[in-house]
C-alpha cells in the first residue's frame, strides 16, 4: 500500500508507492519511445474506454461522443482511505497513509494530437474539466493540496503519448508551496499587497522578458528561470484560487495556454516538456491547527508554470536546489515573442 | 558573463551562465552517448594535458606520471571578481556577479574506468584531492560554499565518459543548506543532540535500510528515499567539516565509497548516477551578517549523498519538491545488502 514518509532532516515528504512496480531488473534501459504507441492499444483512445478504471467525468456529460473524459489514474500515487493514518512509528520515522487521489485528464480523443494544436474550444473544455475536477477534490477535508500538472514526453515522465494531464490531491500542503506561501505572507504583511502581483507589475513595466500580454493574462521567462525557455502565466486579475475563474477568463486562458505551447513547439520542437499549476491550498475547517495552512487572499496568486526538459538536472542542482542554466531568460523570451502564431 | 539571480517568490538563486552557450537549435536531441568518445580525443586522458586550462593540483604533486589531476571547469559555471557585485537592479530584480570557482577532479587516467572498480588506493588518492581542494577553497572569505559532487553518466549530466568529479564554490550558501542547517540547529536547541547523528543511531537500531556498516561509516537507504535505490553514506564520528579527515577516515571513506558504488553497479548495471557531498558552509569571519551564516559544530554532519537517476522526474515532483519513489527503501537495502563486493 502506498504510504507517506517524510525525511527528518530534509522535511521533506515522499509517497513511497511500491506498486507502481519497479524492480531492480526492470530498470534496464528500453528503446522504446512513446511515438511507437499505437491508438489500437491506447487506455486513451475512444473505442477503448473499458480499458481505464470506472470514468469520473467527461464532457459533454452524459453525452455517447466524449470530448474530454477524467479517469483514475490506473497505477495511482495516492488513493483513499479511511483516515491519514498519521502515525509516529519510533523515533524518527513517522509516517501516513498515501491518503489522496490521483486522476488523468484525457484531453482529447485523438492520440496524436498535441495540445497546442487542438482547435481553442477543446482548449476550453480541457480548462473546465480542470476546474471541475479541483473544485470537487477541495471540498473533501482530508485533502490538504490538489496539484494540476502534465508530463508530455519520456523524458517528462510520461508514459504514454495520448494526450492527458493529471491531477493529484494530498493530505499535506507540500513543502514548495509551503516555502512559497509564507514568503508571500512575510510580503503582504509587510507591504500589504500581494507579492505576485507586484512581481507580474514589476516584469510588465521591463518588458525585457514577456513573452505574450492579453487582456486577462500575461505571460514571461522568469528572472531567475533554472531552466531554458521556462515560462510562467499568471492572470492580471489578482485571485489566489484556480476554481474561481469566469466564463472569460477560462476563454482567455485556453487562449493563452495553447499560444505559449504552441510558441515552444514551433521554436524548439516536439520537445519534452511539464506544466503545473500553482493554486491556493484547500480551505481548512479548522484553522490554528498544526499542521494545517489557512491561505489568505493575498497570501497567494495563482498560476502556471511551463518547464522543458530540455537539460539535465544534475548532481549540482540535487545537491543545492541551486540550478544552472545556460540560457539568458531575456533572449529565451526574445525568441518566444518572435514566433508566429497567428 | 555569469550571473546569480534569486527567484523574488522562491527565494531560490540560479545561475545564469549564457557562456555555457546554448541556443534552441542545440536542443535537438542528438543520439550520441557517451560510450562513443575516443582517448584520443578526452581531454582528461593522459597525453592530452594541454586540452585543460592549466592545473591546479595532481597527485602526487610535481610527478610526471598522474594519479588525479585537478583543472578548471573549461565552460566554468562560476568564476573568480574583485567583488561579489550584490546589486539591486530595480524591484524584485537583485543579482550578483557568478562569483566562485569550478574545478574538475580527474580520478584517473584511465579513459574507460568507474570510480567502483579503480584499487582502493587510487579511490583514496581522490579523496585526498577532495580534500586538498576543498581545505583550500574554504580558505577564501568570498566563498560562502563549496559543493562537491559527480555526475556519472549523460541522463546525470555528465558530458564526457573519462571518470571525473567536480567542485563548484558559491558566493551564497544553497537554499538546501540552509534549510538543512535551519532544521538541525532547532533540533540542537531541544535536544543539545546532532540531529544527522540521532537519525543514524536511529537507523543502526532499526536495520531495515543498513546497507553496510564499517568500523567508521555506515552507509543506509534513507527511510524517506525520493529515488529508487538512494544512498546515504554518514561517518560514525560526529564532525560537521569534510576536511578534517584523519588519514585512517580517509582510507575508510575510499573503501566505503568504492563498496557502494559497486554494490549498485553490480545491482542495476551501469546506471546514471550523481553523488554530492554535503559538508559545513565555510567559516564566516563576520557573524550575525544579514546573509552570512555561521556554523556551529553540531549543526550539520558531513555525509555523502548517492542519487541513481532510474526514474524521471516530472510535474509532480517540480510542481511541489514532493517526489514519488516506487520502491520501498527497505528493499532497495535488502537487495544492496545481497550484492557479493568482496
Amino acid at each position: 500500500m502506498p504510504e507517506l514518509r517524510r525525511g527528518a532532516t530534509s522535511n521533506r515528504w515522499v509517497i513511497v508507492a511500491p506498486e507502481r512496480g519497479k524492480r531492480p531488473s526492470d530498470f534496464e534501459r528500453k528503446g522504446t519511445g512513446l511515438a511507437e504507441q499505437r491508438p489500437e492499444n491506447c487506455p486513451f483512445c475512444s473505442g477503448n474506454e473499458n480499458m481505464t478504471p470506472p470514468e469520473i467525468y467527461r464532457i459533454p456529460e452524459g453525452a455517447e461522443d466524449w470530448h474530454v473524459r477524467v479517469v483514475p489514474n490506473k497505477f495511482a500515487a495516492l488513493q483513499d482511505y479511511e483516515s491519514p493514518g498519521r502515525e509516529a512509528i519510533e523515533g524518527f520515522f513517522d509516517r501516513m497513509h498515501g491518503l489522496g487521489a490521483h486522476e488523468v485528464v484525457i484531453e482529447t480523443p485523438d492520440h496524436a494530437a498535441a495540445l497546442p494544436n487542438l482547435p481553442v474550444e477543446q482548449v476550453k473544455r480541457v480548462v473546465d474539466a480542470y476546474i471541475q475536477r479541483l473544485s470537487t477534490l477541495m471540498e473533501n477535508p482530508a485533502f490538504r493540496y490538489v496539484l494540476l500538472f502534465k508530463n508530455h514526453g519520456r523524458e517528462a515522465g510520461a508514459s504514454l503519448l495520448h494526450p492527458h494531464s493529471q491531477i493529484i490531491a494530498t493530505p499535506i500542503v507540500p513543502q514548495e508551496v509551503r516555502n512559497s506561501l509564507s514568503i508571500a505572507r512575510s510580503y503582504y504583511e509587510r507591504k500589504e499587497r500581494c507579492l505576485f502581483c507586484d512581481v507580474m507589475l514589476a516584469e510588465i513595466r521591463s518588458g525585457a522578458r514577456i513573452v505574450e500580454e492579453t487582456d486577462d493574462y500575461v505571460s514571461w521567462t522568469p528572472y531567475a528561470s533554472r531552466f531554458p525557455f521556462e515560462l510562467v502565466i499568471y492572470p492580471k486579475a489578482h485571485s489566489h484560487d484556480f476554481t474561481t475563474l469566469t466564463e472569460e477568463q477560462r476563454w482567455g486562458l485556453a487562449r493563452i495556454l495553447k499560444g505559449t505551447l504552441a510558441r515552444l513547439l514551433q521554436l524548439v520542437g516536439d520537445v519534452p516538456y511539464n506544466f503545473v499549476l500553482k493554486t491556493t491550498p484547500n480551505p481548512v475547517p479548522r484553522p490554528g491547527k498544526p499542521g494545517y495552512w489557512t491561505t489568505l487572499p493575498y497570501d497567494y496568486h495563482w498560476r502556471i508554470a511551463v518547464m522543458p526538459r530540455l537539460t539535465q538536472v544534475a548532481g549540482f542542482e540535487w545537491g543545492t536546489g541551486f540550478y544552472i542554466n545556460p540560457m539568458l531568460p531575456e533572449d529565451a523570451a526574445a525568441a518566444l515573442r518572435d514566433v508566429d502564431v497567428s
